[in-house]
């Protein structure tokens, strides 16, 4: 099979042995791939993402001497059964799946494994248990954003709102767009959503949120107080801290910039009693000032990834339009455009996310 | 009126002007004060403290040049009513109080204040407004354990148990053990209680905790494992980390040291999914790992002080011998033994609460 492998550090176009699908796998043929921040991170970074996880226990782990096939949002369809399937879903079902293996050996992440290829090849081995079938007519391309749009339902979920909340959405790259989508199908808001990038920013608008700023000119939680506060409120102000008088409605913080920094900027700007998401995955050490947390009586609830239950409702949420992510696709390409497609992604204001499909 | 007082950064006892009760104050007598181990700080580095605050936007400011009567802990007997007071509590009456002034010039803090003399003083002017009269015949240097154990109510509260967690409280000086009493009393546990001081791990076993561990000999993370996980649950194992299989009881960590490095300690050594209620007052910038947090769904709350509520509801619970806060007070002394009791207990195996008492 063809794929786009990363080997020596670079990502290349070569054919490769098709995957043979072992007890309860089946093999799939890939529709459509999404290109991952994370794919770009772990190219650039591998060996320091890797020792990022190991020391953070985060069981992704892969032989960088051998060659990998990175891609872990996609949609496929089934093109066999190995053995010992059930054989739930038919050959030619399209499906999706979390992009997980548990088998005997352990725990391998597709796409993140020297063992299972992910959606950067023509072909793949997925669990059998874990298929969810695409409803429908959904076009490939909108179910492969299943993966990132659970990302966003799990986080949302996480922050358990009561409904009352004005939230802001600090970064709109793929993660901070889908997240704004997650909590206007939800019906949260308005939602205030920030970036520095003219194009980011355009996206978000798309996506349905109500205020968009550009931090370098107008802080967010200025724009959040304009929509979620009593006239006067004043973050700093004695009333503010001590809860006194007419207060603003409850303030959730999506962090999906992920870099060293935010964490501090939130707790230092957001008003008192403000909850803080951490969707962004900062690698660094990092730097807070427990006692304005403390001050503010803030809470801090870190998100991480999706369950089961979660992917399929995303995927079924897609489907029947009560999620509409398709703005997130900025473009389209074959496998011999990945290469270029990475350093095009380099850039935030040129792509939000690039869909590899095949013909 | 006789008091201690700080000044020229000596605590010295001396003789000042009894405070004059202002509109809707009382004039009160000091029967009881505890010292906190705030005031310790705020002794042994001012400056530093309140430049702290400021930035923290905490609201305790006052000039350093002039005289200060630390003790926000007390419990007093109304001398006076100041002019237009409702005069809800006769003379004679015995009261605590949250030691807050709210007046037109703003807030102040008692005890921490140019203006408001603390307990430190044999004469207080409180607000009439904040009074809680003390319930049937409880002591008053029990009474003045109010404020302190409010603060660990109010840390209760804002963790928001659901009643089957197994807590964790971090350092046993008088916060962690004043947590120790309050879950008790709500049923919580078994409390592991974690503590290097050998006096401070007696202390919290009087308190009620049910395991008491030395962290320089044994992780209170393994001891917890003894009481609230399945058999062979592994931490750091994957099926911790994913939350299959048989899980623990949910995990709440109560940090009550106030250094920095903690909160990246529990993030670091508690189970996944863990919560972390930080009540110790770090005043430094401190250091920690998204990434742990985020590979472990970590949620992290700052809780600070208390509202009138809990401060009413703990002296009743007090009172009642709902909450038995007495094995907090390990000696004390007049004013003139306040600056002894200030050296011994900068050495944490001596003493838990000094209580100042008046004759």
């Amino acid at each position: 099979m063809k794929a786009v492998v990363m080997r020596d550090k670079q990502l290349r176009v070569d054919t490769l042995d098709a995957p043979m699908p072992a007890a309860g796998e089946v093999l799939v043929k890939t529709l459509a791939c999404g290109i991952c921040g994370s794919d770009l991170h772990m190219f650039h970074h591998c060996e320091h993402v890797l020792s990022n996880f190991r020391r953070g226990g985060i069981p992704v782990d892969f032989d960088v001497n051998q060659d990998v096939v990175f891609g872990h949002e996609f949609c496929a369809e089934i093109l066999d059964h190995g053995p010992g399937c059930d054989k739930t879903h038919k050959v030619g079902t399209r499906v999706c799946s979390m992009p997980f293996i548990f088998n005997q050996a352990g725990f391998e992440h597709v796409g993140y494994s020297s063992l299972y290829p992910g959606g950067y090849g023509e072909q793949m081995a997925l669990s059998e248990a874990l298929l969810v079938p695409v409803p429908g007519d959904l076009p490939a391309h909108l179910a492969a954003l299943t993966e990132p749009m659970s990302v966003a339902v799990h986080a949302v979920n996480r922050a358990a709102l009561a409904g009352n909340e004005v939230p802001i959405v600090v970064g709109c790259g793929p993660i901070g767009l889908a997240m704004i989508a997650v909590l206007k199908s939800r019906g949260i808001g308005p939602v205030v959503a920030s970036d520095f990038s003219p194009k980011r920013r355009a996206l978000a608008e798309r996506m349905g949120a109500d205020v968009v700023v550009n931090p370098a000119e107008q802080s967010p939680y200025q724009s959040w107080i304009d929509v979620a506060a009593p006239a006067g409120y004043d973050i700093k102000g004695p009333m503010a801290v001590f809860g006194i008088g007419p207060q603003p409605k409850p303030c959730v913080v999506f962090e999906c910039v992920g870099i060293a920094g935010m964490i501090q900027q939130v707790l230092q700007n957001a008003p008192p009693r403000s909850r803080l998401i951490v969707v962004g995955v900062c690698m660094e050490s990092d730097r807070i000032e427990p006692l304005i947390g403390i001050a503010k009586e803030m809470n801090v609830s870190f998100a991480y990834g999706y369950n089961g239950e979660e992917f399929a409702q995303t995927l079924f949420a897609l489907a029947d339009g009560e999620l509409d992510a398709s703005p997130l696709i900025t473009a389209s390409v074959p496998l011999e455009g990945v290469a270029d497609a990475f350093t095009a992604l380099g850039k935030p204001d040129e792509h939000a996310k690039v869909m590899i499909t095949y013909t």
